[in-house]
Formats: structure tokens, C-alpha cells, sequence
């Protein structure tokens, strides 16, 4: 069994009853609350588990319900909706203290068969700084504990590392774990919703940005090293906002595609 | 009652189970399948219904099981998943003959209260010719009857109406009803899965494009008139590829994002 933080603290084991059975760590808080894409590793990792024949997310939704408990167990339900050839169709509900707090709704595949390559379209890796001369992300950034940056190293663009001052809704920067462990599907789920809100960029460091809905397409299993990846806010409207997301792996290759809704209470706005 | 074409084949009427009853009109297929997005809007009408004070999907997902039945009864079940003061979050299954066609997830609010615009983000329209100057979507294009464009008055850029002769794989123009019925939140719905594939741009009409998942992100609700859109790929691998879509209404308001992730069988390509 590894001994990588990630994997230890994103472990399922069957119940027997058709569901999964796992516990959510204080490692990898943004303040008092698990960071989301940890969440939906945690429900990856089970829908992985009950579908060794198509362990990869091509596309998942998830509707975050409530918040999740830091150091707590979590269960983890599912249904198949739909077994075919090359991917499945599954809901899933991650449980905890008897509430939900995700639900999922994923497509999934094997991406360890990719091979046909059309790069003509996909648009290539931003210019970026190497992680050296990149900036650190802030544990004192959004004026909460961040737990989370002592499991993921993550380095942003030094002209949008200081919130406002980027002037544009925009972050992009490198992302690993500091332990080691390479990066995985999984690992891209967490990766996708890891970095500062790209609307920080804009308007500061305006506070929580609680994401509704999160869907992530992968289209690729990443190679090992850093993962780079840019955030983009282009819609922002009576305190709603959607970012839009893009990973890259070490190779240059674009590994995942990320799209949220998210709430933000802008002084002044309108209640959404 | 409206008498609308589009109005009288997304009705809905409660079955006093907690469930909705409809039928699938044959007037909007894709040769022998109803559009996908005229499915959306069927669950969009009842989920409208069982929510009268958050009507709106902020975001809905749909995820495509089995194509649907043309000329058949359909059903859909809903669990409200969450309810809160300006959104709740559902679940939704559209079945027809004991099988489930399209399972749903949504975040549902009002946009009814929409105010305040921060434009300045917002990606503005495409330069576009008027709908005078812009081509007609082809019933024959797909090389199948495509009733749809009976009801639905498609005009394609010039540039971009003959398939592989764009030379990329973007489409844009503009969308109406052609009975007259004025854009709304269900409308949107089925607007963004009407134009041909954005692939058939660069790959030609390669034929039947299904789709596996779509994600719609509501912002507001449009004024009356055309409404103008653009779609495109930038994603094509192994057989999958992503589309993603932008509609704006007739006083060049965004109203809709899109994505989806749809299957492409292209000459050569392995197995997706």
C-alpha cells in the first residue's frame, strides 16, 4: 500500500452493501472545511473501486449539497445507470454524519488505452515561469488556516499571485504533491479545484467562494512531475460565477478540462 | 394555454406520485432520435414545475443513457436533493419504456431577480452576418431527415455551413423558433444542442456525433427575438471530444454556457 498522504486519506474499502467506506482528513482543509476536489477524489476512488474495468472519470458532475466534516468518516453510494463497451454511467452520494454532501453523476472510461493524438486543437500550455521563479501560494491568502498547501506544492504566476493585483480574473501556475506522489486521474480531480479562485485575481481575496457544481473532463492519464494549470473567471453575474479550468501535465500534454459554478458575495451586488 | 409548437411538446403534468408525465414529440428528432436537447428541456419543464420559485437551471447536467423514443410517453421521476433560499439542488430521470433516457443533475434558482451585470468579463458576441445573409441549416446535411429544422429556423455563417469547407471546428449563427414562440430558460436548453456539431467543420458531416454528457450553465433569461450562438471543439481524442457553446439573446446579453462531451467515430482513430 502506498504511503503517499493522498492515497492514505482518499482510501475506500467496500462495505459490502454496495457501497464504500472512507474517512475525510483535516490534511487538506481550506479553513474549517475539506477543500472540494478532495472530496470528489475521495468519491473517484470509489467509483474507481467499483469499476476496475473503467476506473477513469471522462466526464463527472458533482453538486457539492453541504459542506464536509474534517476528520470524519464518510460513506460513499452509487448506482450504475449504464454498463456498456467503453464507459459506464454512474450516480454517487458521498454520506456524512447521515447527510449527503455530494452528488455525482459521472461517465466513466478507460484512458489507459488512449493513442490517436489530434493536438491541432487543443489549445497549448500557457507561457508560465518555471516553478522556481513562480510564487508560492499563501497559506494566509484568504485569511484562513490553509491545510491544504502543506499537502499540495503549489506555484503561481508571480503577476497573479497577489490577488488584485492581477487586474484580471485569471490564476495559473504548477501544482504536485509535496510527498512525492506522482499524479494520477485522481489526483487531477483534486488538482482542478487546488489553486486560489481565479476571481481573487480580480477582486482580492473577497473571502469564501463556495463552489454549487463542479464538472471535470479527463481526456488523459498525466506523466509524472509537475502539473500545470490555468483558471479563468469570464462570467461573473449577481454574485454567481463560473471558472473555467485547464491541466497540463510535464509532457505539455492537456490532461483535464474543468468547468464550476461557484457563489461569490460581492459588496454591493445583488443577492444571487 | 400557449399554442406554441415547442410549449405543447415539453408539457408536463404532474402524475400525483411525485413524478411527471409527457410525451416525446417526433417533430424535433435528429433522423430517428429525438435532439438531445429538446429532451433537456421535457425534464427542464418539470423540474420547472416541481420547483415554481426556483424555475431556472443555473447548471443542469444531463447525462445521455439510450436514445430517446419518438412518438412515445415518457415519465420523470425527481428527488430534490437540496432546498435552499436562492438555489436548490435536484435529480432528475427521464424514462420511456421502463428505461432510463437521461439522468439529471441541477442546481435550480431564479433568474427572474437577475440585476446587477459586470459585462466586462462576458466574452462579447461573434461578429456575425444577419440571419438574411447566413445559411439555412440543411435538412440534408447529416445525410438523415432532420424534422428539427421544421421547427426551428437555423441560420449558419456563411463561412462556417458547408462542413469541412470552415476548415476548423467552430459553427456560429442564429437560432429561433419558427412559430413565432419567444426564447426562454427551456428554450436555451434545447438551442444549445441544435446546431450541427461544431466538428462537421473541420471533419465534414462524419455522421451521428452522440452525445455522452451536457452540462448548461444559465446566467439570465433572454429577450424576445434571435437568438445568436457559437459552438466549438477544441477537443477531439480517441474517438471523444468536447463542445462548448455560448448563446446570447437579441440585445447581446450572454444567457448560456455549454459543454459537452460526445462520441466521434473517426476514420482510423482506435476505439474509444
Amino acid at each position: 500500500m502506498s504511503a503517499h498522504e493522498f492515497d492514505t486519506d482518499i482510501r475506500v474499502v467496500p462495505t459490502g452493501e454496495g457501497g464504500w467506506h472512507g474517512r475525510v482528513s483535516p490534511g487538506w482543509n481550506i479553513g474549517a472545511n475539506p477543500n472540494g476536489g478532495y472530496l470528489l477524489a475521495i468519491a473517484g476512488a470509489a467509483l474507481r473501486g467499483a469499476m476496475p474495468s473503467h476506473p477513469d472519470p471522462l466526464s463527472v458532475t458533482a453538486h457539492y449539497l453541504k459542506p464536509g466534516v474534517p476528520e470524519a468518516d464518510c460513506r460513499v453510494a452509487m448506482q450504475v445507470l449504464r454498463g456498456g463497451r467503453s464507459l459506464s454511467t454512474v450516480r454517487a452520494t458521498l454520506v456524512q454524519e447521515g447527510a449527503a454532501r455530494l452528488e455525482l453523476l459521472a461517465a466513466m472510461g478507460d484512458l489507459g488505452t488512449a493513442a490517436a493524438v489530434t493536438p491541432t486543437l487543443v489549445p497549448p500550455p500557457p507561457e508560465m515561469p518555471p516553478p522556481e521563479a513562480c510564487v508560492p501560494r499563501s497559506p494566509g491568502e484568504q485569511g484562513v488556516a490553509l491545510p491544504i498547501v502543506d499537502r499540495l506544492d503549489i506555484r503561481l504566476h508571480p503577476d497573479e499571485a497577489r490577488g488584485a493585483a492581477a487586474g484580471r480574473a485569471r490564476v495559473g501556475g504548477w501544482i504536485r504533491f509535496r510527498d512525492g506522489r506522482e499524479p494520477d486521474a485522481l489526483a487531477a480531480l483534486l488538482f482542478v479545484d487546488a489553486f486560489p479562485p481565479a476571481v481573487f485575481g480580480l477582486l482580492g481575496a473577497v473571502g469564501w467562494v463556495p463552489t454549487v457544481e463542479l464538472t471535470v473532463q479527463l481526456r488523459a492519464r498525466p506523466a509524472p512531475g509537475w502539473m500545470l494549470a490555468r483558471f479563468e473567471t469570464t462570467d461573473l453575474l449577481d454574485g454567481r460565477l463560473i471558472e473555467d479550468g485547464l491541466l497540463w501535465d510535464s509532457t505539455g500534454r492537456l490532461i483535464a478540462q474543468s468547468r464550476q459554478l461557484a457563489l461569490v458575495r460581492l459588496p454591493g451586488a445583488a443577492p444571487g
